[in-house]
């Protein structure tokens, strides 16, 4: 690990001064994106659009050139074509910059000679001048402390999730879809074909980083295969690490080599590797999400027997299986849960279950959150799973029930989750609606329970299986360390 | 397969009157929603509400009894407690009742042996009253060309899909979601405890239904084996057949044992079976939707090799990759389509790639659309996978792109599905907002892209895995029928 690289990031991504050379009124251009990102993320440093066609962009004073910018700049956006890279980084030595991202593409990720060895002669010249370079062919920093960014919808307030993506638009995307789970991010960086910085330097800087707590990271090839897994089991011994290595089959490898113009391995051999290292391994962008809203929100999970309330009598019996299927233990229902159940006087305590289907409940006296009650204080179960099963009660029960009975589940399970210590994770279906769906206010509500699960602390799932699977890596990764 | 039974359930299907026993107005209770239901979904024949506590409900005339209605009554639904089941159906018999559902539970599927018991005198009286048992511990049926269903925000209008389902809220639950991916029914029929009429009925009557193009079960356990199977083959060798076997493991079988009373055998076994008989196994419910929505709208799917619009770079990668994983075969690009982008002035033609990196189209002259299109017309291709990819979008668009870059998208696919005769899936991801996010017109748009394309006859699929996962079950179900 280099101590170099980690203070150079570290002042990169704390700039007094940026420029977008590029920057442009035209809404439809990136120059036009990345100018407006630092006004509504809030940067406070100074903001210097450069692009010769214009007087003024979004409000501020714009420059011709680099040259023309009054002071010392620190950190450029490149948004200008590959052509203009070479003259432009002359101008950056001028301006004493120290990093330039460039956003600009169409070059070795082409596989195309002549590209590539414009690319190295990029590289030459910022080495020369003593520029780092983020990229090319990427979407750069979304730091939102910082005000910056890369991307649209992505949330201003920081989390402490740090990831480095060799994807961008994947990278923005999984911002975007990880918000709506409720995670926040330290900073994420994209950096495309890591002409200069490279993954390791990415990763070396996020296992110091004292504002990451856990590290994503989505790459399809490195150069340097030792230098990373070195990297990677150094960081993973202090974080979680979750990682997605782009690039395990063969059309996926042709696709890379269009893409980010590095080698990819093969799938075992990488999951292996990664595993090896200490990180955990996804799949892709959905799985990703689940094992860091583990991550992010549970306490550790230390064995596998789950305690599961599953919806009505089929939900329940598939809740099982996936449970099963996916390496948990579906205990049988203590006995002395069971001898509680029948001190309490309810009648049906010999024909309720784990997983408990819920439709059996009604006027039992017994509630799904006093079931979830009495298998979170008691110690044969090691995590709980609860399904809001909204997708079936939404079609059977009328809507003045909903508005009534959703949040009463939900607030139960922030009870179970603030007086007990175990891992509790809950499934709400993710359902694409139509647009008449949608005008129904039903799926209002459900966005309301999202919001307050996650508000809580409390992670969702999708699904029974997914919300499965994940519980398990997460307790296999926690077995691991022991 | 039994002609008698075909017939009986025609007829039950279609009662000139229905009574209710146990109707309420208080909408908490389920004789309040059965009620309700037949009035909602436009039931066309005498609707008699049954409780000596009410003189109305729900603004029709309620009867004490079933004996003080004036005239027969052709179908009764069971809203009693499983005490009154026995002296109802003594009314019933004065009534010319030829069917009733007994929605009534706490039967054999409590495991208790006096329920068992009890629950074999009903079927004793109901067989010398000749009437015939839907059920118990049951939803009942959803025939929305009748006016019958058991749920609340289910379609009105009809479809042709017919499925039996031992497990009454997943049936309910997965009629609502389907509806969500354009799928209507023709008859659901969810009938619990099998006491009387059993899986074989009803499947021999969804074989031989004119109304019902494809056929889905989720059953738990059968009571005859043979019998079950030569039904399935026998529905199997007329139309698509999905099924669901709930109860694989150990701990579904035992959350089984407390829901339906029958017994389960072990997944693998019973996947063979399945397949062996013509049909298709699903995992759950959304594998399950995902395969109806196939057959219900896509034509046949003959080979493997498959044409992906991927998305941006990283997507891309992993698009090829869940193809590839599924066996689905993602080839290169043919190179009379690269000749033909070359002729057409594309400069990147040797840079486009299978799946398609949307990115780097901008600028070149070549849209997703004209992509698409020139895979829709190659016979090299048996079918197209199309990635909307909208989280992306959304995380790297201002909303005015959106708004107008996304319906141009979906239109590019309804051109394609109208002018080949190419299987095209789609890719419209499920995500689950908060309320913030909810409130963005973001999530408007995305409702009315899936709306248009489920009009237009084109399926979506929340994730390319589950798109190419589900191809390729459909194309070996027809490489098996050859």
């Amino acid at each position: 690990m280099s101590i170099d690289v980690v203070e150079t990031l570290e002042e990169i991504l704390h700039p007094q001064s940026v420029a977008v050379v590029g920057a442009s009124n035209n809404p439809s251009s990136w120059g036009y994106s990345y100018t407006r990102h630092l006004l509504y993320y809030g940067y406070q440093g100074k903001i210097y659009p450069v692009n010769p066609n214009y007087d003024e962009v979004l409000g501020l004073k714009s420059y011709p050139s680099l040259r023309e910018i009054p002071g010392s700049v620190d950190y450029v956006i490149s948004c200008v074509r590959a052509s203009e890279v070479l003259s432009m980084l002359e101008n950056c030595s001028s301006k004493s910059v120290k990093a330039v991202h460039l956003y600009t593409a169409r070059f070795s990720e082409t596989g195309r000679r002549e590209a590539a060895r414009h690319e190295q002669e990029i590289l030459k010249q910022a080495k020369r001048a003593g520029i780092r370079l983020i990229g090319p062919n990427c979407m750069g920093v979304y730091y939102p402390q910082q005000g910056l960014s890369f991307g649209y919808n992505l949330p201003k307030e920081s989390g402490a999730v740090g990831m480095l993506s060799q994807t961008g638009g994947g990278a923005s995307g999984f911002v975007h879809l990880a918000s709506m789970r409720g995670i926040r991010f330290s900073k994420v960086i994209s950096y495309g074909n890591a002409l200069d910085l490279n993954e390791c330097d990415y990763l070396d800087y996020f296992a110091q980083d004292v504002e990451t707590r856990i590290i994503l990271i989505y790459i399809e090839g490195v150069k340097g295969g030792q230098r990373f897994f070195d990297s990677l089991h150094h960081a993973a011994s202090a974080k979680p690490v979750i990682v997605i290595k782009g690039g395990r089959g063969k059309s996926g490898t042709r696709a890379i080599a269009s893409h980010t113009a590095s080698l990819a391995g093969s799938i075992r051999v990488w999951e292996a590797a990664i595993t090896q290292a200490g990180a955990i391994p996804a799949r892709d962008f959905d799985e990703m999400a689940d094992l860091a809203v583990s991550f992010y929100f549970l306490p550790p999970i230390r064995g596998p027997r789950v305690g599961v309330i599953g919806g009505g009598g089929g939900p329940s019996v598939l809740a099982a299986e996936a449970c099963e299927e996916a390496g948990l233990d579906v205990i049988p229902l203590p006995s002395e849960l069971c001898q509680e159940m029948k001190k309490k006087g309810i009648t049906i305590w010999d024909w309720i279950s784990n997983p408990t289907d819920v439709s059996i409940l009604g006027g039992s006296g017994l509630t799904d959150t006093d079931m979830l009650q009495m298998m979170a204080k008691n110690d044969n179960f090691d995590l709980l799973i609860a399904n809001m099963n909204e997708t079936v009660i939404i079609s059977l029960a009328p809507k003045e029930r909903l508005a009534f009975g959703l949040p009463r589940q939900v607030e139960g399970y922030i009870k179970v989750k603030e007086e007990y210590s175990k891992p509790l994770l809950t499934v709400v279906e993710e359902k694409g609606p139509g647009i008449g769906d949608y005008d129904d206010e039903t799926w209002k509500l459900i966005c309301e329970m999202r919001t307050k699960l996650i508000t809580a602390g409390i992670p969702f799932y999708p699904t029974m299986g997914r919300a499965a699977r994940t519980a398990r890596k997460v307790l296999d990764y926690y077995l691991r360390r022991q």
